[in-house]
């Protein structure tokens, strides 16, 4: 993975903000992108959704379309990508959600987790299925996220 | 350190649900509150409010307070703490501002954090200076508050 310094460096220099929504990392992933002093330039901040009730209530989901996957779907990532821009006001909307384990829920493996990215003409989302420990879920898809968020970069 | 386990356990066994507001530890605080399997049942989320924009929109502080200290006060750390309990309708609210480093700011020291802590009938804060890296603050501030929350458990 590369840095976040230079993840950093690379959204100032296209001044661009960023947020994130986050369900099963529940913070790692904005913990990591404020590794590098400087960051609260491009990183503005953003949600823990970690129950459904949060999802629902930040990101104006129906409980009842959440409750039929738990939270863990393409349209709820993307829901969260584009809902996270909106309430921080930024270029850029990050999202995770999943299953860390080390349960299976509603019959999907755990491991299984969603990103989504949103900026002001797009969302998108990627589905992913990883392998290991919830600890090692929630750190590999955080990592993940920032890799999708350099590929996005790319076309800045 | 007592463990997560040990904290989620206990908040189980009380029947009380937990939300937290960051601001330098920025996520760190929820990811290790959700280590554990099952604390979706007490952990609702929280708001990474990194900005003092996100601080102002999500817990009504107005800006003009937060530009004199940069956010960093136990007024907002006991806002923050009221705030996030009712924003996610929890038992307990807990909070997280300071000055992680390494830069000093408005004359404050790198490592001077406040925790803030709510229930429905209270809400304290507690100031912490933490030595070392922005890293090591960031994380100890995180362990902090959890024994803050344990303190306030023996009273339940």
């Amino acid at each position: 993975m590369r840095g976040i310094k230079s993840l950093i460096a690379t959204l100032k220099k296209h001044n661009l903000t960023l947020a994130a929504a986050e369900s099963c990392s529940a913070g790692y992933l904005s913990y990591l992108l404020t590794k590098t002093p400087g960051s609260s330039k491009v990183f503005k901040g953003g949600i823990v959704a970690y129950s459904l009730t949060a999802k629902a209530k930040f990101f104006k989901i129906p409980y009842s379309t959440l409750k039929k996957t738990q939270g863990v779907s393409k349209e709820v990532a993307l829901s969260l990508a584009k809902g996270i821009r909106k309430l921080f006001n930024t270029d850029l909307g990050i999202s995770i959600v999943g299953f860390a384990g080390p349960e299976t829920k509603k019959g999907v493996k755990p491991g299984t987790v969603f990103i989504g990215l949103s900026d002001k003409n797009n969302v998108m989302s990627k589905k992913y299925i990883i392998k290991g420990s919830r600890d090692r879920v929630r750190k590999k898809v955080s990592q993940k996220a920032i890799e999708l968020i350099f590929k996005k970069l790319k076309r800045y």
